[in-house]
């Protein structure tokens, strides 16, 4: 099933959406155009202090959600800060805490079937206070849940890379 | 946090990605442009026989990946298809099996930021033969892997769908 990128054109270059269309061969010869969303990555963060899990709730336009419950999480800059740097920015910016201890979960693609993202997942604990400022983030309200609720929390949650933090907190970290 | 949508426009129309340029104002009267690009929802189904789920393994081009193991999953029908006949015909087409159990498990925003994709998430079992013909899946190899083997299978899965499915299994139904 192998095949190799033997073109790639930009077709539309938005702010957020930068659409390509690529030609793939394969290895029976065939050849196809694909239309790919470019994405530089994302973070997101399972952060809790042994009693609640801290999510944030924001308004989702893409999707017509007037508020929607995740996890702490951001895009990945350009300027090539790493997944972990993101991750720590991020915990500071959207819910004033800082961690000392930090632990990758896992990776994975929010939707392979047409956008490059990546997401990438840890584990924040031994929280702190640490504000960070952050201009794009004034729609953002910060929600705890105590971890006793986790059950209802992941039966309401509408975001994917929110349900893979939470189901792998519940099956392997609490 | 309320807003509402005040203005719509198409800015590219393509085969797979459409990405509209919207505007919304928020209740404190501030008005934002949003790139949104257009999807018409997905399933993702978790089928198992009591002894191994059954998955598929495709060329993922979007994210450079010769052989992504997944979910039999597909994009709801714009002919206004529900998902469930949609995650019964992708059963079929995907892994040649039909279910005489269907339960509706959850659904979620494969990436709320950007995208209105929907993925609707199903368990299937008491499976039986039923191929359907499909002409979209040609590259797709079939994959079981035994339910024991679930926690490395969750450790290298790599596609967001999947793994809500299978931690989802493992958390609720095995």
């Amino acid at each position: 099933m192998a095949f190799e990128r033997i073109d790639s054109e930009t077709i539309y270059d938005g702010k957020i959406a930068t659409v390509k269309k690529d030609t793939f061969r394969y290895e029976d010869g065939e050849e196809a155009e694909r239309e790919i969303v470019e994405h530089p990555g994302a973070v997101a963060v399972v952060a809790h202090d042994g009693e609640s899990i801290y999510l944030v709730a924001q308004p989702r336009e893409p999707v017509d959600e007037q508020s929607l419950l995740e996890l702490p999480a951001g895009k990945l800059d350009e300027d090539g800060e790493g997944a972990e740097a993101t991750a720590k920015r991020e915990l500071a910016e959207e819910i004033g805490k800082g961690a000392r201890d930090w632990k990758f979960l896992t990776r994975f693609y929010t939707s392979p079937g047409f956008a490059q993202e990546e997401c990438h997942l840890y584990l924040a604990t031994d929280l702190y206070d640490e504000q960070a400022e952050s201009d794009e983030n004034e729609r953002i309200e910060i929600v705890t849940r105590p971890l006793s609720e986790l059950d209802d929390l992941i039966a309401g949650c509408r975001d994917a890379k929110s349900l893979v933090g939470l189901l792998w907190f519940r099956s392997y970290l609490r």
